[in-house]
C-alpha cells in the first residue's frame, strides 16, 4: 500500500481501523458495550462483539442439537447492528420440515434485516452474509479448538473465521470506523445475515421474494462477501458462477433382478444399455458428445480473454489439491476457462446396481444413471434438457433394446454471471487497488453457488462477490483461518469501497440489466 | 409306465414302493426301529425317519442360531443310514470362522460318508446329497407351516421338500426296499450326506482331496440329485453346468473424491474411463466384444445340436419368469444354446461410485466396476483372464488417461460337462424310460453349480446329475414342494437306476476320462 496516494480521509480511516486491530479480534474493552439498547439486552453478561467471541459460538447449523447456538448467534448479530445504529427486524422464518427424535420439528433461525441510512443523496449498498457455520470439532484433526479463535504465526484459525464470520464482522468494522470518526456515512446501508447457509439456505429464497418490493426496492448493489480469491497473496473480485444441469437416466428391464447364470445371455440386460447411454456423453478428452450443446455458449471475447492472463493462478497446487497426476490441460488459461465458462459433464454414479465389495452376479432390473452438466452463459436450461434427452433416446434408439429408458432432469441450476465493467466492479477494482496497491483478479467459480444468481434474479439489482479471504483459508475443512492481515486490509477495503461507491452517485439508477447473460 | 414291459423283479419292486408311499412320506408305523442299532439310539423317542419328519427339523443352515437343529439333522441321517445297514463315519470339520455375539466359534455339522456293501463283483455307487435346507418361515409367505409337510392336491409343501431331503430320503427309500423285499444289492453303496450345502459346503472340498485315495478309491460313479427338470412333466438328466470367471476393473484417479464444480472439466475422470471400459465388452445382441473369447468355445456338433429339439420347454414361461418382455431370441434351441453351451457376460455394478437415490456431484477418486463371464468348455479360465486383461488394457491405452488401471480376476470356476453317451448316462436314461415311460431331456444349467465339476476334478470319477424334482418345485422359495408323484416316482427310478447299473458290471473300470471337456 502506497500510503503517499492516500486520501487524508482515507489515511484517517486506515489509521483508525489498523490502531483497532485487537478491538476487531479479541476481548480487549467494553467500547461497544455503551451502544447497547438495554431493551435488547437484559443483562451485562452479553459477549464481547468480536471475532473472537463470534467464532466461540458454536453456531453450526448442520447438526440439529447446536440450533440454539445458531439462534443465540442470530441475536448477538441483531445485537451487533442495532449498536452500530441500525435498525433491526428479525424474520422469523418458522420451522424446519425435520422430524426430530422427540417428535419436535426443528426452529429456523431469523433472517436478519439491517437498515442504516436513508439519506436519499446516499446509494444503497445491501451485504449479504451468514454468521452459521460448518461442524467442526477438534477431533477431526483441527491442531487448536475450533470455537477458541487462535493465533499462530499471523493466522486466525477458528471455524467461521472465514467462512462467513470474519468477513462479516470486516464489514461492520468498516461502518464501525466511519461512525466511530464521527465521518459522515458515505451510503446507506442494508444487511440481510442469516443463518442456515451451510444448510441450504432454507426460506432465505421465500423472503427475498417477499421483500422485492419491499425491503430491496431501494437497493443499489448487493455485495456478498463469501468466497475466496484464488490466491494466497493476490485480491479477487468474482463476476460469475456455473450452474448445473443434474440428470438421471433409468433404463428398466423386467420387474426384479435376475440371476447371471439363469438369464445371462439371453436378456438385454439394463445394466448394459445403461453403460453405453453414459459412454456417449463425454469423450476422453472431456468433450460433451451431446449434439449442439456447445451452441449456446457465449463466445470467448479477447476482452475477456485478456481478464485471464494477469490471474495469479498456481496450476501445481491446484493439481496437487485434486490428488491427480496430470490434468486435461496444461496451460492457465485452458485451465480456468474450462473450469469457469465452458460447461463440464460429470458421470457421478449408478443408482440399482450391485455396488458393495465383493461381487454379486445378479443382473439388476432397473439402474438409473446420474450425471451432471455445469451451465455457463448462455446455455438455457430447457434447451440443456432437450438436447440430452434426444441424444440419450437416440443412442437407445439404436440399441434396438426391449428395456424401458426414461431421461429426466431432478435439479438444475443457472449459472450466474456479472459484467466486469460495470460501476459496481470498478468501483470495488479501485478500493482493491488503495488497499493492495494491485488490481484485482477478476475469477469465476466453477461450482454452483446459487446465492449470486438468487439475488440477481429475484431483486434485479446488481451483485458483487467481494471476497477478503485467501485460498488457503480451508472454509469447511480443519483449521479454517483467515490472515490477521485479510481480515484486518479488508475491513478497510470495504471503508474504501464505500467511498468508492459514494462517487457513482448519479450514475446508479440507470435501469440496464444487471447481468449480461442471465 | 407300461407295466408290461417291466421285468418281474421291476414290478415287485415297484409294487413294494407303491405300497409303502405313507411309509415314505409320514408317520405311519415304526417298522424303521427294528433296524436301529441301540448302540446309536439310546431311547425310543427318536423321530421317525420319512419325509415328514425331515421336512420337521429347522435344519436351516444358513442361521447360526438354528446350526444345532442341522447336527440334530445329521445324526438321523446318520442313524438312517444305519438302519439301513450301512457303516458311518460321521466326519467332524471343526468350526466355522465366524465370530458369534459371545466369543464362539459356530461348530460346523459332520459330513457323514456311509457305505453298504463291499461285493466285489459289483459296482460302487456314491450318492451325493444334502439334509440341511433355506431359511423359511411362515410369514415370508407360505401358505402353510414350512415345516410341516403339507399335502395339497398331490404336492408335498415344506422347506427341504425337493431341496434335497426329499431326492435324499427317495435315495434311501429305493436301497430300503432291496433290502425289504431280501432282494441281493445289486451294486455298492457308498454316501456322501453334507449339513452345510445351502451355506457353501463349508469344508467338503478339503475331505473329498483327503478322501481321494480311500473312500472314494473304489466308486465307480457319483450321482447327485440336487437340482431340477427343465419342466413341470418331463424328466431330465443333466450333463452341464457353466462355470463363471469374475472380474474387478479398478480406474483409480487422485487420492480423494473430488467436487464436479471444482474440478469438472480438468480431469479425466476415473469414471468416465471406467464406463468406456465397460461398454466396451458386449453388444447390444450379447456378443462378447473381447477378441478371441470365443476361440476355445467348444463347436457344436450335430449330435449335440439333436438333444436340444427333444427338450420340453416353455419360452414364455421361462419369460414370464424373468420379467422381461422380449429375449434376445426367439427359438427354444437359441435360447437354451445361450444359456447353458455359450459364454455370457453381465456388468453386476460399480463399487466406488454414488450409488444412493438422489444427487451428488461428486468426482470419484477410485471405481471399480464388476462382470463376470460365464464359462463353458472348453474355455481356460487363465486364458480368459489374459484376454480381459489385454482387451482392457488396449481400450484403456487408446484413452490416454493419466489414470492407474488394474484389473483382476478374484473369483473364477470352471464350467462342468459330461459325455451323455457315457454307460452311467445311459443307464440313467433306461431308468427314467422304465419309470416314466419317456426319454429324459438331457440339459445344461446356465448356472455355476460347483458341486459337479469338484467331485469329477478330485475324485476323477464320472459324475451324473439325476434330478427326481420338477421345474415348478420353487427351491429356495416359500412353498417349496415336491409332488407325491415325483417323490415316489422318483424313489422307483433310483432302484431301476440301480438294476440298469449293474448289468454295467465289466464296462466301468475301464480308464478313460471322466469328462470330454474338463
Amino acid at each position: 500500500m502506497s500510503l503517499s496516494s492516500l486520501s487524508a480521509l482515507e489515511t484517517e480511516i486506515f489509521h483508525y481501523i489498523d490502531a483497532h486491530q485487537s478491538d476487531f479480534i479479541e476481548v480487549s474493552n467494553h467500547r461497544f458495550l455503551s451502544f447497547r439498547p438495554t431493551s435488547l439486552l437484559s443483562h451485562s453478561s452479553l459477549p464481547e462483539q468480536n471475532l473472537k467471541e463470534w467464532v466461540a459460538v458454536k453456531s453450526d447449523s448442520v447438526q440439529p442439537d447446536l440450533r440454539k447456538e445458531v439462534i443465540r448467534m442470530m441475536l448477538l448479530a441483531a445485537a451487533r447492528l442495532t449498536a452500530l445504529g441500525a435498525t433491526v427486524n428479525s424474520v422469523s422464518l418458522g420451522s424446519q420440515q425435520v422430524h426430530l427424535l422427540n417428535g419436535q420439528h426443528l426452529l429456523l433461525p431469523p433472517v436478519i434485516l439491517g437498515e442504516l441510512g436513508k439519506d436519499p443523496q446516499n446509494l444503497t449498498i445491501c451485504f449479504y452474509g451468514h454468521v452459521d457455520v460448518q461442524p467442526a470439532k477438534k477431533e477431526d484433526g483441527w491442531k487448536t479448538d475450533p470455537y477458541t479463535l487462535t493465533e499462530i504465526n499471523g493466522n486466525l484459525y477458528g471455524r467461521g473465521a472465514t467462512d462467513n464470520k470474519g468477513p462479516v464482522l470486516a464489514w461492520i468494522n468498516a461502518v464501525e470506523t466511519f461512525r466511530a470518526l464521527k465521518i459522515a456515512m458515505p451510503v446507506n446501508f442494508k444487511f440481510v445475515i442469516e443463518g442456515m447457509e451451510e444448510a441450504g439456505s432454507l426460506g432465505l429464497e421465500k423472503l427475498l421474494e417477499e421483500e422485492k418490493q419491499g425491503f430491496f426496492s431501494d437497493v443499489d448493489y448487493i455485495v456478498i462477501s463469501d468466497n475466496l480469491w484464488l490466491s494466497k497473496k493476490k485480491p479477487a473480485l468474482i463476476y460469475g458462477t456455473r450452474g448445473n444441469a443434474c440428470f438421471y437416466v433409468e433404463v428398466e428391464g423386467g420387474d426384479k433382478d435376475l440371476h447371471s447364470g439363469t438369464f445371462g445371455g439371453i436378456i438385454h440386460e439394463p445394466l448394459t444399455d445403461l453403460i453405453a447411454l453414459l459412454d456417449s456423453l463425454v469423450d476422453p478428452t472431456g468433450h460433451i458428445q451431446i449434439p449442439g450443446i456447445y451452441d449456446a455458449v457465449a463466445a470467448l471475447t479477447d476482452e475477456e480473454k485478456k481478464l485471464y492472463e494477469s490471474i495469479e493462478y498456481d496450476i501445481e497446487e491446484h493439481k496437487n489439491n485434486s490428488g491427480v497426476k496430470k490434468l486435461l490441460y496444461s496451460t492457465k488459461e485452458e485451465i480456468l476457462l474450462h473450469l469457469w465458462r465452458y460447461p463440464s459433464l460429470s458421470i457421478h454414479g449408478i443408482e440399482g446396481a450391485f455396488h458393495e465389495p465383493g461381487i454379486k452376479t445378479v443382473i439388476p432390473a432397473k439402474v438409473i444413471g446420474k450425471f451432471s452438466i455445469r451451465q455457463v452463459p448462455n446455455m438455457d436450461l430447457s434447451d440443456v434438457k432437450q438436447r440430452v434427452v434426444d441424444h440419450l433416446e437416440n443412442v437407445f434408439a439404436k440399441r434396438n433394446s426391449p428395456n424401458k429408458l426414461k431421461v429426466s432432469m431432478p435439479l438444475a441450476a443457472q449459472p450466474w454471471v456479472a459484467d466486469v465493467n460495470d460501476p459496481l466492479y470498478k468501483a470495488a477494482k479501485r478500493a482493491i487497488k488503495t488497499v493492495f496497491g494491485e488490481d484485482p483478479d477478476f475469477i469465476r467459480d466453477g461450482s454452483t453457488i446459487p446465492i449470486a444468481r438468487i439475488f440477481q434474479t429475484i431483486t434485479q439489482k446488481r451483485v458483487i462477490m467481494f471476497p477478503i479471504g485467501a485460498a488457503d483459508d480451508g472454509e469447511h475443512s480443519q483449521n479454517e483461518k483467515i490472515s490477521r492481515h485479510n481480515y484486518i486490509e479488508g475491513t478497510k477495503v470495504f471503508a474504501a469501497f464505500f467511498l468508492e461507491i459514494a462517487k457513482l452517485r448519479g450514475l446508479s439508477h440507470e435501469t440496464s440489466n444487471p447481468g449480461t447473460n442471465n
